[in-house]
């Protein structure tokens, strides 16, 4: 037997209650149904399944590979992204989006065709870098009645809120938002309670 | 409240022990650790977390969008391929696979060159159509821990045998199979006990 590997988590868990490091301002839904009212939110890695008590609701990703990038775009990416738990970056945007079944019925190369070719989703991130931060994590091969696709959390500055604001209209115009059927926009701030 | 459009089950469990319709003939490890020995299977759809009594091992994958085929081979296979289930498909092949890191930190250009233009994957599959019948299960994304990243339920008649060894025997000869770092091949015949 070779020693396990030790691995980076892969599998988070956004836990909504009264308790937590980000106290929650605002919950949107933006297209379909909302999440429930919620004072704060905990990010852990590695949930339990069973939700702790206390919570009022989770959601659950994991990051994955990815699935549009090449590897030119990468290497720009990379080269001017910054990580997650910046302490100047003290707010944060949970957004869960969900797809419809025409984009899931996409071929690879059309989906990548209405991702870049015509929304330029890599190229509006680029530009909001590095001062937007963000992880973005995988819910539909979680299983077979997941509420979301995809959860991507967001970090940035205070002085940054504008230009995040940019970023999620010029996201929410592109035509790959046609295929988006529900999308919640919850905003946090840092306040260790 | 609009009524729940029904749909098509993703999640499908393979669950080897002492019941089922198909009988197990053999388990070979090709590359990795095998898994343990067993007399016969069930595949089932929306396969409960707990194992059932009388079980000794059992797998699990969803389907999923796909993430190499473009429109024209789509086109191409949807006109060729047949579904499972078929009377005479009386033979079966269950194929975990696991993939090195390395592909994984492949980005989606990359790992397609690999696939496609490198290894035929698509081609080779398509000379076997509509003989061999196949479902496609994804596992790396249902959570951090799973034992395999695919796997492939083939079926066929006895008298495509040969054929299917020449499929896996080109598969496995192939660039793409260099990523491969655990694979079990699983052979059964459809025998109603």
């Amino acid at each position: 037997m070779t020693a396990a590997t030790p691995s980076l988590p892969r599998l988070f868990g956004f836990i909504a209650g009264s308790e937590g490091p980000w106290r929650i301002e605002t919950i949107a839904a933006v297209v379909g149904e909302p999440v429930p009212g919620a004072a704060r939110l905990h990010v852990v890695a590695d949930p339990l399944a069973q939700l702790p008590v206390n919570a009022s609701w989770s959601l659950r990703g994991i990051t994955s590979n990815e699935r549009y990038v090449e590897r030119e775009e990468k290497t720009t990416l990379a080269a001017k992204q910054e990580g997650l738990g910046r302490p100047a970056a003290t707010r944060a945007a949970l957004i869960p989006i969900r797809k419809n079944a025409a984009w899931w019925a996409l071929t690879q190369d059309e989906r990548r065709a209405v991702f870049e070719a015509e929304s330029q989703h890599i190229a509006i991130g680029l530009k909001y870098l590095p001062a937007v931060a963000r992880r973005l994590h995988h819910c539909r091969d979680l299983g077979p009645s997941e509420p979301f696709d995809f959860i991507t959390w967001f970090e940035y500055a205070p002085a940054d809120s504008a230009a995040f604001e940019e970023l999620v209209r010029a996201l929410r115009a592109s035509p790959e938002w046609q295929y988006v059927d529900r999308e919640v926009d919850i905003r946090l701030a840092l306040d260790p309670a």
